[in-house]
C-alpha cells in the first residue's frame, strides 16, 4: 500500500524564504499566522492526511460510492468518520471569514494544505473542497440571508456544497444549458431540469447538501448572458435553522469512471425544485466565473498533488528494488543487485517529476498569496495588479500542472516495471484519479484558449506585460556567477515566450485560427518559464540558507535540482515556440470530411 | 460502445505504393501472396476484426477472468467461441511454415493484421499473439521432437503458448532467476519454480498450454549465462499425440490490473514439473532474444493499434459533439453549435495523432518486410542487412509507439470531455489497456539502453551508420521543389540525431552515465527520424498516385498530414538533443540519501 509524507518542511521554507510571508502582515488574517501557528496548522494537517486519509485511500477506490433505489448514495466505509473528523476539526473554515464561523487565516495556508489533503485522498479531500468553493461563492453574491441561511452549516461542515454546471448535452458551451428556473411569488424560483457529472452531488456525509445551480430563467435570453445562479438545497431549510422536507432533487444515478471511485459522480434531477436567486438575474455566468480562479487553482493542486505522492513512492521502491548493475560498477556490491535508483535512466525520470513538484508548490504558495492580496487588500492598486496576476496565472497552472500531474503519475508508475500495473501497488490508482483533473473545471484546452484569447488581450496585455517586465527585471537583479546557471537558460526562454506573444499579436487577430492552433504549447510554454522563474527564487533562497548555516544536503539538493530543470525541462520552450510559428495552416486544412 | 474499421486501404497502399511489395517477390512466400490473395486475407481479417472482436472489448474488460478454487481460469463470455473461429480461420499459422500446418505467407501479413486484431481487442489478441511468439522459439531452437510434438497443435490453435520469465525479485535482471531445473534420467528435467505475470498462464481457450519456462538447470552457472530455456506443457502428451496425465505446474492466482481485463495474467506454480530443453543447456536466454525482435515489434504495434482505435473515435466524436462556434465564424449555423472538430485545438489533437498512426504503420510494415528479408532471404549479406536493421528499430518501436500510442490514447480521451472519463463510452478503457504496452517485453527505460547500449555500438556502429546514410542518401535524391516540405526538415532532424551519436561516442565511453542519462532522449528522438523518413516516402508514394490520377482528396490527405508532422512533431528533435547534451551531471549529482 502506498504512503505519504506531507512536505511540511518545503511549505515552511517557501513561505518563510522564498516569498517572505512577513511582508503580507498586513493583510486581514496574516497577523494571526504566526510562524508558530502556521507550523502547528501544517503539522496538524499533516497528520491527519498521513494517519488518517491514507489509509481510506485505496478502500474508496474498492469500494467506490453506492446508489440504493431509493436514491441515497453511501460513500466508502470510513469517508463519513473521517469527514466528521476533518469537519470538527474546523479545516473546512481555516480561511473563511469569522462572521460565518471560519477562521478567516489565509488562503494561502487552505491552499498549500489541499496539497496534501489531495496526495493522501484525492477523492475524500473533494468533497470539502467542493464546500469551500460553493460557500466562496455565497459569501461573493450571495444575498445575507442566503448567507446567514446556508454559510455557516457549511463552514463548519455540517452541509456540503456542489456545483451543478454540466448537462448531458453541454459542457464547456454553457450558453446551450436548458434546466429551467420559473419565478415564484415569493421570490423564490422552481428549478426543473437534468445535470450531470456533479460530484459529491449525493452522499451520506453531512446533513444536508447545498446545490449551486446555473438555470435559465423563463424569458430569459438565449446563450450565456441568460444564465442565473440558484443555491437548491437538498433538505428544505426551516425559519429556525433547523432541517425541513425534502426538495425536488434527487440523485439519478451514479456514474462508472475511470477513477476518483470515493467520489460520487451523479446525475442530479431536479423536479419543480425550490431554488433562490445567488447575485442577479441572468448574471449567473459571471457569478460563477469569480469563483473560478480558486476553483481552477484547487484542479491544478490535484495535479502537483498525485505527482508528488506518486514520486514519494517511486522513490521509495526504487531505493529498494534490486536489479542490475549501475552502468559505472556495483553500488551495492553486497547485495544480489543495485537498487535500481542507481541507474541515469531511473534518476532522470524521478528529476524530471521533482523538479516540477518542486517549483510546482512556490507557484501554488506564490499565486495563492497573490490571491489573497486580490481579496484582502486596502489597496486598490495592489488588488488591481494582484487579481491580473492570478487571472493569467490560473489557466496556466490547471492546464499546465493537471497534464504534467498526469503524465507524472505514468512515469512514477513506470518505475514499478510490472507492479506497477497492479492495482494492490497503488501506483495505477494515481493515475487513473490524476486524470479527471485534466477535464473538469475546464478542459484544458479550454483553460490554453482562456489564456491566449482571453487573459493575454486582456486590458491591452497589461497582465503579461507586468509578469514579463517582473521576471525581466529579476533576472537583471540575479545575474552573479552563481545565479548564471539559472537566470541564462530562463533569459532564453523568457525570449521565446516574448516572441510566442508578439507572434500571436501579430497573426492571430488576422486569423483566429493562428491563435487556437499554437494555445497549447503556449500555455506550457508558459508553464515552464513560470516554474523557471519559481526555482530562480527558490535557488537565490536556497543560497541564502546555505550562506546562513542552512543544512548542506537540503539546500544543495535545491540547487541541483533547479539546475536538472534548467538543463533538462526548460529547453523544450524552443519546441513549443516552432510549433507556434508553424501555424494554422496543416493543422485546418483538411477538410473534416478527411477525418 | 466505440467502433472500429480496420485500415485495410492504408495497408494496402503501403504495401504497394510505398514499400512495393512485389519487389520482394523472390522471397519464400512472398509469391503466393498476390495482391488479391493480400486483398482478400486483410478484407477478412477486418471483418473479424470489426464483427467479432469488437464487440467483445468491452464485456472482457468489465468480466475479466476469473480464478476457481480449482486451478481453472475462465475468460470472458464469447471469448473462447471467438478464438475457435479464429484459430478455424487459420489465422494463428498464417505466416508459419507449411511443415506445421501453417500457410508460410509474409510475416508482414501477420504483422499488419495484428494491427487489426488489437485494434479491435488487445486482450484477445495478446492469447494468438503469445502462441504465435512461442511457435516462433520452438521453430527457431526446438529439436524436431519438440517441433513435432508441439508445433502443429499450436499453429492450428488447438494448443496456446505463454513465455514464462519474470519471477517475484526478478524482471529485468534474469540473472537473478531462481525457478531450478533437474535433469532427468530420460533426458527431460524437472521444473520448480514460480513466475509472475504470464500472460494467458491459464485460460479455458485450448485443450493444452505449451509454457515456455526459463530456468536454471542444477550446477548451472550463476548469472544470465546460466539459464536455460525450457517447454512444459500444462497436460502431457502421449506418444500417439493425445493428451495424457496433468504436469506439474498450477496458476495460483490471476492479477488484478488495470487495464487487459480480458487477458488472463497469472502467477504460475511449477511444482517438480516435467520439462524439456529447447536449444543448449545455459543457452536459454540467447534463445530468448532471438523471438525478442518479433515479440518487441508486437508490442510496438499495440501501441499503434490503441491509438489508432482511440483516433477513430475521437474523430466520430468531434465530429458528432456540438459546442460553441468555430473562431473562424458558425461553421454549421443552422444547428445550436458546431462540431466540436471546428476548434483548432481539437484539430491539432486529432492531427498529432493521426500524422504518428500512418508513419507508424508506414514503419510497421517496412520493418516487417526486413524482418521477412532478414529471415527468408538465400542472401546471407542481404540477411545480414535486414538483421541490423530490424535489431536497430526494434527497440525505437518498441519504446516509441508505445509512449506515444499511450499518450494518444489519453490525447483522444480528452477529446471527449468528462464522457472520456466515464467507463460506458469506452475511451478510458483504451487508456488503460495502452498503459502495459510500456512496462511489458522489456519496460521502455531498457529498450532505450538496449538501443544506446547495444545496438548502436554493435559491429562498430554498422546498423546506424547504414541507417544514416540510407536517409541521407534518399534526402538528397528526393529534393525537388514539391519535396521540400519533408525533406528539409527531415535533414535537420537528421543532423540532431547524427550529432547526438557523435556525443554518445565521445562522452558515454568516459562516462557511461552520460549515453545512460540521454538513452530516452534518443530513442525518441531516432522515433522522430524515422518516422519524418517515413512521412518523406509516403509523400513520395502519394504524389505518384496523384500524378497517376489517384484520388486527390485522399492522397492530398496524406501530403497535409504529412507537413503536419514535420512542422509540428519533428521539432521536437532539438529539445532532445539539448537534453542529450546536458549530460548526466544534475541527473546524477544527487546522492541516494538526498531522496
Amino acid at each position: 500500500m502506498p504512503g505519504y509524507k506531507a512536505p511540511v518542511e518545503d511549505v515552511t521554507f517557501l513561505l518563510n524564504d522564498v516569498f517572505q510571508i512577513d511582508r503580507y502582515a498586513n493583510l486581514p488574517g496574516f497577523s494571526d499566522a504566526t510562524a508558530d501557528v502556521r507550523e502547528a496548522i501544517f503539522s496538524e494537517a499533516a497528520k491527519f492526511s498521513e494517519e488518517v486519509l491514507t489509509p481510506l485511500n485505496r478502500v474508496g477506490d474498492l469500494e467506490g460510492c453506492q446508489r440504493h433505489d431509493d436514491g441515497r448514495v453511501t460513500t466508502p466505509k470510513g469517508f463519513a468518520e473521517a469527514f466528521g473528523q476533518f469537519a470538527e476539526g474546523g479545516w473546512i473554515g481555516l480561511s473563511a471569514p469569522a462572521e460565518f464561523g471560519g477562521q478567516g487565516l489565509p488562503y494561502t495556508l487552505t491552499a498549500l494544505i489541499n496539497e496534501f489533503l489531495i496526495s493522501a485522498n484525492m477523492a475524500f479531500a473533494m468533497y470539502p473542497g467542493l464546500t469551500q468553493g460553493a460557500a466562496s461563492a455565497l459569501i461573493a453574491h450571495g444575498s445575507q440571508a442566503l448567507k446567514t441561511t446556508y454559510l455557516p452549516k457549511m463552514v463548519a461542515g455540517e452541509w456540503s456544497g456542489t456545483m451543478n454546471l454540466t448537462e448531458p448535452h453541454c459542457g464547456t458551451d454553457l450558453g446551450l444549458l436548458r434546466t429551467r428556473a420559473v419565478r415564484q411569488a415569493d421570490g423564490s424560483y422552481r428549478i426543473t431540469g437534468t445535470k450531470i457529472f456533479i460530484s459529491g452531488g449525493e452522499q451520506d456525509l453531512t446533513a444536508n447538501i447545498i446545490h449551486l445551480v446555473l438555470a435559465r430563467i423563463e424569458g430569459a435570453p438565449a446563450g450565456v448572458r441568460g444564465i442565473s445562479l440558484f443555491v437548491v438545497p437538498k433538505v428544505m431549510v426551516n425559519a429556525d435553522g433547523s432541517l425541513g422536507a425534502r426538495n425536488g432533487v434527487a440523485c439519478g444515478s451514479i456514474e462508472h469512471k475511470m477513477g476518483i471511485h470515493g467520489n460520487s459522480t451523479c446525475v442530479m434531477n431536479y423536479d419543480n425544485a425550490v431554488g433562490w436567486l445567488v447575485g442577479e438575474e441572468h448574471k449567473g455566468l459571471a457569478a460563477m466565473f469569480t469563483m473560478m480562479n480558486e476553483a481552477r487553482l484547487g484542479v491544478g493542486i490535484q495535479g502537483l498533488a498525485l505527482s508528488e505522492v506518486a514520486y514519494q513512492n517511486a522513490v521509495s521502491y526504487t531505493r529498494d528494488r534490486l536489479q542490475g548493475r549501475a552502468l559505472t560498477g556495483a553500488k551495492a556490491p553486497d547485495k544480489a543487485a543495485d537498487p535500481i535508483i542507481v541507474h541515469p535512466d531511473v534518476r532522470r525520470t524521478l528529476m524530471t517529476i521533482r523538479a516540477f513538484n518542486e517549483a510546482g508548490r512556490a507557484l501554488v504558495a506564490w499565486t495563492a498569496l497573490r490571491s489573497d492580496v486580490a481579496h484582502r487588500s486596502d489597496d486598490a492598486a495592489e488588488r488591481e495588479a494582484a487579481d491580473d496576476h492570478t487571472g493569467l496565472v490560473t489557466p496556466v497552472i490547471k492546464g499546465v500542472f493537471t497534464d504534467v500531474g498526469f503524465a507524472n503519475t505514468v512515469m512514477a508508475q513506470q518505475m514499478y516495471g510490472g507492479h506497477g500495473y497492479i492495482a494492490e501497488w497503488g501506483m495505477e490508482q494515481f493515475v487513473r484519479d490524476a486524470r479527471i483533473a485534466m477535464i473538469y473545471e475546464g478542459a484544458n484546452g479550454i483553460q490554453a484558449l482562456d489564456l491566449v484569447g482571453r487573459k493575454l488581450p486582456m486590458n491591452g496585455g497589461r497582465a503579461v506585460k507586468t509578469f514579463f517586465a517582473e521576471v525581466a527585471g529579476y533576472l537583471a537583479e540575479n545575474n552573479d556567477a552563481a545565479m548564471k546557471p539559472y537566470v541564462v537558460p530562463l533569459a532564453a526562454a523568457l525570449g521565446h515566450l516574448q516572441q510566442a506573444t508578439v507572434w500571436f499579436a501579430k497573426n492571430g487577430v488576422a486569423n483566429p485560427d493562428n491563435a487556437g492552433a499554437g494555445a497549447t504549447d503556449y500555455m506550457h510554454m508558459f508553464g515552464l518559464v513560470v516554474l523557471g522563474y519559481m526555482w530562480a527564487r527558490i535557488a537565490n533562497a536556497a543560497r541564502a540558507r546555505l550562506a546562513n548555516g542552512g543544512e548542506p544536503a537540503r539546500f544543495n539538493a535545491k540547487l541541483v535540482t533547479g539546475r536538472f530543470f534548467m538543463e533538462r525541462m526548460l529547453p523544450e520552450t524552443a519546441a513549443h515556440l516552432a510549433r507556434i510559428q508553424a501555424g494554422a495552416g496543416s493543422v485546418m486544412e483538411l477538410p473534416v470530411e478527411a477525418f
